[in-house]
């Protein structure tokens, strides 16, 4: 008893240094966001189109927050915060409503979320050329669309709409991408025949699928929604997908999270009509229609190696409508003001016959 | 040019104190994460099962926030911030998991992560019953289902799950509730002859459906979903649903946010296996099993007057298998530990079946 006394009195001591803390926070919050309707200010009288979304600040911000934190809330905990209360302040000077690729619930509004925070306006679009649209036209000031979601097959489409759009990449995403084993209500669990996915997911369950369900075939399909869907009336099958698709088709996820590769990640772009400045740690997302010739692709790559830049990614697209011509598109680190960049660009140049700098933006913080 | 500098000049000064307040606020986020664990430490020492989500303190902080907030930030946009502050703090000292009514992207889910944060783990589940019973067995620490959703009724089956479980209510989320007027490809906009919803979302929507489409025909169906599945190949109808069914079904939002109300909420209820103690603004929600004769509500009704207690919804429910006797939802505002309110169901007690207090919880704060 006395002790449960002791624990009382010292728990309402603590929680009146909680409420202490938590005054001070406020007090901080306000000072934080008056400081940035300052900004606001500042801007309106100097600008006539001011912007008020400067995704290379913010990511400084955030940087430089999980570089001096000492817990004991984590990096990504204490950086979420940041950009919570960044997104805050940014909708006191102007709210900002992101164009993403619907419906509502997908990945891609936890990524637009994840990005601009719970503050900014996200609309849901239909196509991912419409969220270009939507950009371009200014009836949203960002969109978000997924690149590198090969298991869904969307990475081309969204490349392919660049080649028509004079939008720049401001900014990448990054979220966990997890695959659920399903079973419809029909399935009769120890007579598994089949396993439906995507190819892609397929891989990239593969050890797992060789030590629980090692000889039962497996079938690629065109999405892992249309896999989900198929099994819907199947007794003898199952699929691979993810937790949105066992809730719409109504499955049960008989095993959780069995993907081989436990960092998977989807990745997004934000586009927006405004260039990125450079914030230290970017990338630079380029277009390069090559001409129709043998070692095109030696000629463009010579120059990155030359001035020591990493390239991370390159997708090889036909160029439409001619044929036999090829569009590449590369992901490097660096600004495209850096130097070495610029160098290795001036090179590539007289060598192709288009070359587009598509955005340098910040290497995602979280 | 010289303007040029000095904003810029300004601009550089302004962000270097954001940059000074920034660090300041992270330091007193990681001393409020430290005492918070002390908090936790103090109660593993004393408590062999110890809890640690506390919704009255919780709203008492929210509230407290709100009370002395001076601005710029809004009362809301401060106690979200603060929401997802004490959120972070709670996952360090030990991670909630919230069972909700899924899939995934639904209003309940944007409720669960609106009351619980961000750093919840939420866990969608495909019927309410379900989450009762994810929570009593422990599997999630607590739920949240729809219970005032009459569009879509689910009411009716919440609260049927109460008469079956002794889970208590601990809190309620209340969001915003948005119709469209939607369309399908196929639409003919000009000789639309049909509208479609559930009965209550036509009569929620009743005065904009008179001035915009007087003389055409209403059809009541079970649920908006409903609707908007059935107008995707008609020509001559439209449909009143949510955006998210607009996305699911790819139907055009013709006209948004029609309804009569923009105050129009859904509520929804958060269950857990501990009661909640009183925050000072606390609602009570109760289940009364009357006996099958005249004037039995009157019996009911009478001692709320007399002990000035504000009821605030009944629901009435057939509470089977008996035939013709009545199960009453009663939800009034005070705490069942508040004088009047002990008084008051101690004289409903005797002339009653069952009274059951399905719990006393903080009023929405947000």
């Amino acid at each position: 008893m006395q002790q449960d006394k002791d624990t009382a009195l010292d728990l309402q001591q603590i929680r009146q240094e909680i409420d202490q803390v938590d005054e001070h926070i406020q007090q901080l919050l306000n000072q934080r966001a008056k400081l940035a309707e300052t900004v606001a200010k500042a801007k309106f009288a100097n600008e006539t189109n001011p912007i008020f979304y400067r995704p290379e600040r913010e990511a400084q911000v955030l940087r430089k927050v999980m570089e001096r934190n000492t817990g004991p809330l984590s990096n990504e905990t204490v950086a979420r915060l940041f950009r919570e209360i960044m997104s805050a302040c940014l909708a006191l000077e102007a709210p900002q409503s992101i164009a993403f690729l619907g419906p509502v619930g997908t990945f891609t509004q936890a990524a637009a979320i994840k990005h601009f925070g719970q503050d900014a306006i996200t609309k849901p679009i239909a196509s991912i050329d419409e969220v270009f649209r939507e950009v371009e036209s200014g009836s949203a000031h960002y969109g978000v669309v997924p690149v590198e979601n090969s298991s869904e097959g969307i990475v081309n489409h969204t490349l392919d709409c660049f080649k028509a759009s004079h939008l720049h990449v401001i900014g990448e995403v990054e979220l966990p991408i997890h695959h659920q084993f399903l079973i419809s209500s029909n399935t009769r669990k120890d007579s598994i025949k089949q396993i439906y996915a995507h190819q892609q997911t397929l891989a990239q369950c593969r050890h797992w699928l060789d030590a629980h369900y090692p000889g039962v075939e497996r079938v690629a399909l065109s999405s892992n929604a249309e896999a989900a869907r198929r099994i819907k009336n199947e007794w003898h099958s199952a699929a691979i997908a993810s937790d949105v698709a066992a809730q719409i088709y109504e499955l049960e996820i008989l095993h959780a999270n069995i993907e081989d590769n436990p960092e998977n990640t989807t990745r997004f772009l934000v586009i927006g009509r405004e260039k990125a400045a450079k914030s230290g740690h970017d990338k630079t997302s380029l277009l390069i229609s090559a001409h129709d010739k043998a070692g095109a692709l030696l000629e463009i790559l010579a120059p990155f190696a030359k001035h020591n830049i990493t390239l991370t990614s390159i997708e090889t697209r036909p160029a439409l409508p001619e044929k036999w011509a090829y569009v590449f598109f590369i992901d490097l680190k660096g600004h495209v003001e850096d130097d070495n960049v610029k160098h290795a660009l001036d090179e590539i140049r007289p060598h192709v016959k288009e070359l587009r700098v598509l955005g340098s933006y910040p290497i995602a913080v979280l």
